[in-house]
């Protein structure tokens, strides 16, 4: 039960109603006025909550569970409880994610804007939109309709934000562009100066950072993370990607669509990531590699060289997954025998 | 001599009085009223300042000190110069960090709060606490007695933080329940949204993180570190556990009591330590596992399995650090053989 | 083309006020009265933008520029097209750069103090300083002449910073001595207590963290950046210094002159790293070493052992580079032999 200090719970709905909502299919016609109250997992839920199988792991689990309903892919339909009622999907836990943000949606914005927020006459704001204590909004910045400003928040001179964000508190945006429904958590730098110099036994000699940082529509930005702003061309962090906490994304870098970066993740200069790149925790991609289309890389690694598309990569340097099991699985066997 | 513009310096105290406060013994009673104005190291300390002797490399220095006292443990008595008063301690350091705790107390909280600061009418403030300028406390949230909350922090609706806390500058609470005695340095993040998806070909959907942060006593967590929010179980930190600067914890972490977690270590999601795990910096641990308590693991190594108790790791993929020790040998010897 | 939004042209420029400020040679002084309106790369530039070649991959580029003038090193000076105007360095990114500077400056300071920020009335302001909204500046600051502190910052008690500073919205400044034109970015966290405890079964003990962080002259200190205060002696920047974003800087750290730390690098306590010492993204240096002046570090290194001045080190534990080199193309060679 989520914490109602924290989480509101709409609801109840209708196991029709959650079978549009989580695109799914109604296994039993019959079931569709059953009412659900909310979600839960397998092994906790009761009579009106609605739980999924995803991972088949949880295969028994689920034959045991006292969920009113679940979501389930087609091959496991089999393996439910007889009475339980099942939605049945073929991406389970997309469906259920869908049910989940339809029982507890992100807080709708409240209008209005507090008293200690500090907004330049010549800011553009949005209709409905909130600003939380001590925010501050720059001259001719642009905020959507709907948009959220947390608490102590600093937009830039300028800067440009869609409809339906979510800016979170103590963050900063400078030099950017963001499009419609981002959320940017606590923390967040964006727009900041890019790290180019020309590197001198007299001293290095800054070079001004003279690009933006532009950011599609429904991408999520973790808390602390720091995005800099190109050197001339832009930095570009495409539609629908998601980058985790404390992750660096250096200038001029462009993430295609459907990205994901994973925690303390750093992307060097000028590197390109096409769509649907997925990097785990922890990954170095150097400056000016391209990374193929759906390429996915290992945690902890570091990509020294351009990828082919839908690569699976790991290591220092970084290459081919299998490649990388072949050398630990050698090295550990070499030091065995040496023994 | 620590800078009077930062650090208020407490005592005199009697060698008697600084017996008690770091748990040792006075090795000779009568120079119990000897009167103690400062701490010091070995070789800048003067007659009315105490040293001490934990790490033997520094047994020459020890040797040679003009410290008026130090403390000492029982091995290394007899090095001693003639004219240095003992305080003898099986644990050395730690009785000497309690003597320089009795010199340079946390400053104590200063009650007040500042006019900028924007309080919700329906928070709860203990006595005696201090909110400095600018600082934003949420509808319902709770302050415990004598904590501090720094400029220009902001603790989110509905979170509470015990007594004699310390609330750094510009960081954010959110979605969080914390313990007594708790530091949180600034810019850390606490109770923000996990990074949790359906990840999809369509677009990667959201699943709403429903959980909170639970943090215990005792426990003190770095600048610019990040906590996410459980997903739907809780992310928790047990008591005493002390956590470094721009650290990571990924959603539904469980961290046991006094685990020490150093610079930008990152714990992915649902992962255990138990208790008094220690990470050096950098590490990464996978999501999901169980490292077990009293396990040590060395700088940038990168855990992919769970770990038993008391062991020593290292490396990417982690193993026994005696096996990651020959690894490195055997690799140096059959390169210079190929010489 | 720079966004006027949020980037301020100045100029035109004669090409001989541009060989001044570029410290750079007219090939043609009868090419000094040429009048350069902006900056540009070799492809995009036209009649009246100067551009520059430094990596000799663009030369090609370099042959068919447009652009009205280049900055070019001796060696290249004959692969210019016929019509293009010269200014000859042996230095030419660093010439770019210091014209780059001149079109685009660091905008001037803005006198003023916003209404919103709290200002203690012991704190010392220097002529020309700039405030923005909702920063807090503690009792006894002093902050140094045309200095800008950015919206919602945070300087401590007893802070010092020097002339020509500028500090990021949001970032936190305390126990710390800054000195001139140094540039902290948002979110940076300077002077944090040091991550030092005695470590014990009970319960670790804290220690006071009692010294400063020392900045020196034109430093740049990246977003959400951290550098702790020493224990006891001072963590020292040196002139020069350039560190990126997400960096951990450790207690007692000293780093010399104009080195350069790349993101997410981090340097354990009391490590020194001598003058022009570079180390690349995701570095580690653990705790006590010296890495020799002028010494370069690859991305991802961990280095273990003090490392000889001019040295170029790279892998886990760090060893000379050609040797991380030589280790991974054997390991590379077993594997395929394994197959």
């Amino acid at each position: 039960m989520a914490d109602p200090r924290f989480f509101q719970r709409h609801g109840p709905f209708t196991l029709g109603d959650l079978a549009k909502i989580g695109e799914a299919v109604l296994q039993s016609p019959e079931s569709g006025s059953k009412e659900i109250r909310d979600i839960g997992t397998l092994t906790d839920s009761g009579e009106d909550q609605i739980s999924f199988l995803d991972n088949r792991k949880y295969v028994s689990a689920f034959s045991q569970t006292e969920a009113g309903a679940c979501v389930v892919a087609p091959r496991d339909v089999e393996k439910a409880p007889a009475d339980c009622r099942l939605l049945v999907s073929d991406a389970p836990y997309r469906s259920f994610a869908l049910i989940v943000q339809a029982f507890y949606p992100l807080p709708a914005t409240v209008p209005g804007i507090h008293p200690s927020a500090v907004i330049a006459d010549s800011a553009k704001l949005g209709d409905g939109i909130c600003v939380d204590a001590g925010a501050v909004i720059g001259e001719g910045a642009s905020v959507g309709a709907r948009t959220h400003i947390g608490a102590n928040a600093v937009l830039g001179t300028g800067i440009t934000i869609g409809a339906d964000g979510r800016v979170g508190a103590n963050s900063t945006l400078e030099c950017c562009d963001v499009g419609e429904r981002v959320q940017i958590h606590p923390g967040a730098r964006i727009g900041t100066r890019g790290f180019g110099f020309a590197m001198d036994p007299r001293g290095h000699v800054e070079l001004p950072q003279l690009g933006r940082v532009v950011i599609g529509n429904d991408v999520e930005i973790g808390a602390n993370s720091t995005i800099d702003r190109g050197m001339g061309p832009d930095t570009v962090i495409g539609d629908g990607t998601k980058i985790d906490n404390l992750v660096q994304i250096g200038h001029n870098v462009r993430l295609g669509k459907h990205c994901v970066l994973a925690g303390q993740t750093g992307i060097a200069g000028s590197a390109v990531l096409e769509d649907f790149v997925i990097c785990a925790a922890k990954v170095g991609v150097a400056g000016h590699l391209t990374i193929g289309a759906g390429t996915r890389i290992a945690a902890m690694s570091g990509v020294t060289k351009s990828v082919p598309a839908g690569s699976t990569f790991a290591g220092v340097p970084a290459g081919e997954h299998r490649n990388w099991l072949r050398k630990n699985a050698l090295l550990n066997r070499m030091v065995k025998e040496q023994e």
